[in-house]
């Protein structure tokens, strides 16, 4: 570590190291922000991650994202991989906190160092969702989880993006959901490296495994991963069902990954998107910073339609982009 | 109009103004981009707007809000105001393209000049849907609309951004969804000028109306405009009951805010708003623009672990802000 690290995030680095469950827990806050201390603690902890599995899974509202995290997290732990989870929750626009935070079905692991959960509200102050979490993988990669789960539901341009900066990504389809919600599927099914159905138990469920065999079938858009035949696996949470041959094809997945070069890839894809994610973040501050400032004189020509929205923006990143960087931080 | 305007966006700014629809929709393409043209017309068009009363329509996925927007076109044509309405639709992240594009309920009103409908996708290539949609509201303002109505779908932080963007919100409830979608909702609930309860000719209705209502007696957090009762209104769009109630509500929303001074207030911040996503999109072409130089070298670091994402977007932002701003528009 380098020297001018301050003690106080030395330890912190060494303890999540160590995976230090309540250690691992601040560096995951102090990663959300972008404090100074935030920003020696990323550094650092940066050269220490990269092996995990980061898995991601979404699906649109209902399918049972939550239900078949519960289960997945269960088998991967009988194989005695660790598991860490960010679950990227609906939350208040006013309160800010995370509507399912509580996420009463993982409780069974509670006991288990083995299992770390960590939920986040999709909606922030400054936005910057996807930066936020995407730093938080790393805290749980560096502290030795073998696989991150990353969950998000798949509605929304962030919380999509940021279940594409997995390796493996999971979508979840459940049986009998309405017209709109279907239409929304669609958008997120191209994204599946793997796609589950949940709730096979249910008499529709055979028709949305043929649905989604069908739509492979006329071949898969973008990727551009040939060699890699996207599985639909059915699953019950009610029976058990499917889950271990889920957690199969994810494992399955990492091996086409490592083996095909696929792997480094996506690595250099995530980290493409998680450098323009942050700079976008970093702009972002700077520009809420001069609300105070130098934005209050443009909005007024704005509103009086002396001056239009684009040139007011454009002076706003007049005055933001001369503010030069202090230190190691962006201004803090 | 400024001599420096070059003739066809004179041209173009003067058939918007006269309301002629194709050159509507000519303009609306160029509000979504940001070439050069599109600056000129956005610049012009902006003196022309700030008349249209915007109404922003969200709710859940399920809630019936394509119905409720084709209901409440019908009932607002019927007292002879304009309607112009720009539809978020989710998309395919590969092919861009608006799902429920063609958006059949509203085909109804392909003969009316006085509705306009534009379907917009929720995923582009660079992002900034919230700066481009609230861009395509000003071309309908400018066009004479009486109501410009923006439909999203409350699950997303750009989509909830988008529709809050709005001088009255309305959201919408339908009774008995499922778990993961109540708590969804309970994130959008808050940011409601108008509660409608759609599919109210279900049995459980009633349910949701007093749920809404319970929700509003606790207080409501947040919106800080204390002197509007927040109404909500049972509706049935299979018998038609409630529509004209809450066209009665729109409208006294609208007086509310003329007369209480709160509209003055909501539109300053819906400018500070699209001022600073507007900056934010600025920036995030240039940093795409650099995805081929700068970015290139700072990625290989990052992947060899020789730098932090955070060092390597600060280098990235270091390279972009320094470019200069060429002629009125930004290097598009």
């Amino acid at each position: 570590m380098p020297d001018t690290l301050p003690d106080e995030i030395k330890t912190l680095v060494d303890e999540v190291l160590a995976g230090k469950a309540r250690s691992v827990a601040r560096a995951m806050s102090l990663a959300e922000g972008r404090s100074e201390q935030s920003e020696a603690l990323m550094a650092e902890l940066h050269r220490h991650a990269g092996r995990a599995h980061i898995v991601g899974l979404t699906g649109v509202p209902g399918a049972g994202k939550s239900t078949m995290v519960a289960a997945l997290t269960r088998e991967l732990r009988k194989r005695e991989l660790s598991v860490g989870i960010i679950a990227i929750d609906p939350s208040s626009p006013f309160s800010g906190g995370a509507i399912l935070g509580d996420r009463v079905r993982m409780t069974g692991f509670a006991e288990d160092d083995g299992v770390f959960i960590r939920s986040m509200a999709t909606r922030g102050a400054l936005g910057g969702l996807a930066r936020a979490s995407l730093d938080t993988v790393d805290v749980l990669d560096a502290a030795g989880f073998d696989i991150v789960l990353i969950e998000t539901v798949g509605v929304g341009q962030d919380e999509v993006d940021i279940v594409q900066a997995a390796h493996t990504v999971v979508v979840v389809s459940a049986p009998g959901l309405g017209d709109e919600i279907q239409a929304i599927k669609a958008g997120v099914l191209e994204i599946a490296d793997i796609h589950v159905v949940s709730k096979c138990d249910k008499p529709d469920a055979p028709r949305t495994v043929q649905d989604l065999q069908g739509m492979l079938h006329l071949g898969r858009p973008g990727k551009g991963d040939k060699d890699w035949a996207t599985p639909v696996v059915p699953t019950s949470a009610e029976t058990g069902e499917g889950i271990e041959d889920l957690v199969a094809k994810i494992i399955a997945h990492y091996d086409h990954l490592e083996n095909s070069g696929e792997m480094e890839v996506r690595k250099r894809q995530i980290l493409e998107m998680r450098i323009i994610k942050t700079a976008e973040d970093i702009l972002r501050d700077r520009l809420m910073r001069e609300r105070a400032g130098k934005l209050q004189g443009l909005l007024e020509k704005a509103y009086q339609r002396d001056m239009d929205v684009r040139a007011a923006a454009r002076d706003l990143l007049g005055v933001v982009t001369e503010l030069k960087r202090k230190g190691g931080a962006d201004e803090p």
